[in-house]
């Protein structure tokens, strides 16, 4: 959906448009919320949930709530051979323990959160569906008395998402602790989760079940209705309007690469949901 | 003791001592083994003990043993925000529960060794008082699919080395195997231990003793008989003559860095030792 044209800017384009970028101009370019009935993306899943049951389409009931960390583990630098084990300050290791407590954490968030009072237990059923936590990037720059690394939480549910977070940290300064070494967490990013339309994630759903029913003559059984832990234009557009949003399956959940690919009969499909969807509309 | 001149070679200094370089030249300036009584070198500890027990001297018993290992985790690359956590295989996680595992190991040999079999009550006992094990270097070069980190491993028992070795690769590939991920584990370097002479330990031991109580006139205590982590000039003498190391106490630990100190009054030390040493042999 998405092209960059090297060289030309926004201005640019507007003006080959014949449009001027005033403030007065660009305030017009808004769609009134009034003028809009709801706004609809087709997309690829980027997970690997729609190729492990099987099925080309599912139906998306929100966008996940992301906060991006950057921890800092210092400890003291010392010779590999020369400093014993019980007299160690070593970031790596510390930093090894807390990569596996939050994967500890996230795959089993009622165990950690449910025992503290912190969540009620709808936050932490929401949470079990759609949370995941990545630790992406691990460097030991400037020296090896600091490691470095970045966490990407994200949920449906943005309390339960917090007191991840909060559940996180505070066992970082506990474990960092413990270890005598000095560790630091920083908040980089926040965004907050998108509700899909109940009633466009219910049509949409429907629709994938007409359209795979009409290809294949058979039943497809039930269409998934998924989270979707990536960003997308329906974050956006969910201030001006109710937003749904249609997933195609792609192969091993791999997108942003060379290696991203859809199977012809699966665009076909969701282009059949899409116009199932239309015909319930009329 | 090391000083590197810039742009002199081997051959340039031999030159200048009048010595041509010819195959028959060298053998005639290595040293014949009875010509020579020992080899004694006086050495910063590298480490933190002598600091920590408040003595400036201590006797070598030995320089330990080095295994080095290069380990690669391959899994599998995923978006951060749309694979579930039970479907991922993150080498990520993978390498950070190897590094914490290889901590308990190291720490706790006599848990994981004696239970198998492989080491006699002996070498678990000597392994307990000099075995180090440390990750310096992480990397997720080329890609987040794949993260690979160093092992340096070091002992005063060779064998207890090796039972180290075998019993983190073993761990390791069933780790693996249970988080779907490819790891592989590459030997780079391999040197055994060396046993300091214990006649020469123990009269460096009683001079350091000797020399403490000069200078203070007091009892100075046990003087400690320390393992050595970092490599030294010894060991590619102890392929001549029997050897002994004195070490001397360095702030911190610190050493191969600009913050690496020695008190005057510890050298003093070392150099009233070495003669109460050199006094004994008379």
């Amino acid at each position: 959906m998405c092209k960059f044209f090297s060289g030309v800017t926004v201005q640019g384009a507007l003006r080959a448009s014949s449009i001027e970028t005033t403030e007065e101009n660009l305030l017009q370019l808004k769609y009134e919320p009034k003028s809009v009935w709801g706004y609809v993306e087709v997309h690829i899943e980027q997970g690997p949930v729609l190729e492990n049951v099987g099925l080309p389409l599912g139906s998306v009931k929100g966008i996940a709530g992301q906060t991006r960390l950057k921890v800092t583990v210092k400890g003291t630098q010392g010779h590999a051979g020369t400093v014993p084990m019980n007299m160690r300050q070593d970031p790596m290791v510390a930093a090894a323990e807390l990569i596996v407590f939050l994967e500890s954490l996230c795959k089993q968030p009622d165990y950690y959160l449910s025992y503290d009072g912190q969540c009620t237990s709808s936050t932490v059923e929401s949470l079990a569906g759609s949370l995941v936590c990545t630790v992406g990037e691990i460097s030991t720059w400037p020296s090896a008395s600091n490691v470095t690394f970045t966490v990407d939480v994200r949920a449906m549910d943005d309390s339960g998402r917090e007191a991840i977070i909060y559940e996180f940290s505070n066992r970082l300064y506990h474990m960092c602790d413990r270890r005598s070494v000095f560790c630091n967490v920083e908040r980089k990013h926040d965004a907050n989760a998108v509700v899909c339309d109940p009633g466009l994630s219910t049509q949409l759903k429907s629709a994938s079940y007409t359209a795979l029913k009409r290809i294949t003559g058979e039943d497809p059984g039930d269409i998934p209705v998924l989270m979707s832990g990536a960003g997308h234009d329906a974050m956006a557009m969910s201030h001006l309007t109710k937003v749904g949003m249609l997933f195609v399956r792609c192969r091993g959940g791999i997108s942003h690469s060379p290696a991203e690919h859809v199977l012809d009969d699966d665009v076909w499909a969701a282009g059949m949901a899409v116009l199932a969807f239309f015909e319930t509309l009329l």
